[in-house]
């Protein structure tokens, strides 16, 4: 298989599982199952996924992190906005 | 930066972030919070990425992905051995 095509299907895998969870949140406003320290580490990791992925030219890594880096923004956003009705 | 030092920096912290999750799955014997279809979508998407880590020989890639494999195997058992309990 070709290796960018490879990268992309894992990519839509990995991104798929974050959405239940954003859907969870945003729907029930509760984020008692959020912890901000996690989201704050993932939100360190997935940003250094995307540096790598720059430095290595490798356009499935650069998205499918960029994309993580957004579902777990809008987590964090999530996290203030509902932190005191939870 | 090198980027094998970033990329394994960036493994650290993104298989950093899984942790609490296992432990409390582990500790609380509660899967009432896991989605069997989640894990499964996870799974087949972690490996996919060790395959892809295997074909362009990039180390940080496959560690941290066989990382998250095994983490999340391991919370597959957790589902099946702790469901009934919920």
């Amino acid at each position: 298989m070709d290796e960018n095509v490879l990268g992309i299907v894992a990519g839509v895998f990995t991104s798929f599982s974050m959405i239940p969870q954003l859907i969870k949140v945003i729907r029930e406003k509760n984020v008692e199952d959020l912890s901000l320290v996690m989201i704050l580490v993932l939100i360190t990791g997935v940003s250094l996924w995307v540096w790598y992925g720059i430095i290595r030219n490798e356009l499935p890594i650069i998205i499918s992190n960029a994309f993580a880096v957004l579902v777990n923004l809008t987590l964090l956003v999530c996290y203030f906005l509902f932190r005191k009705k939870s």
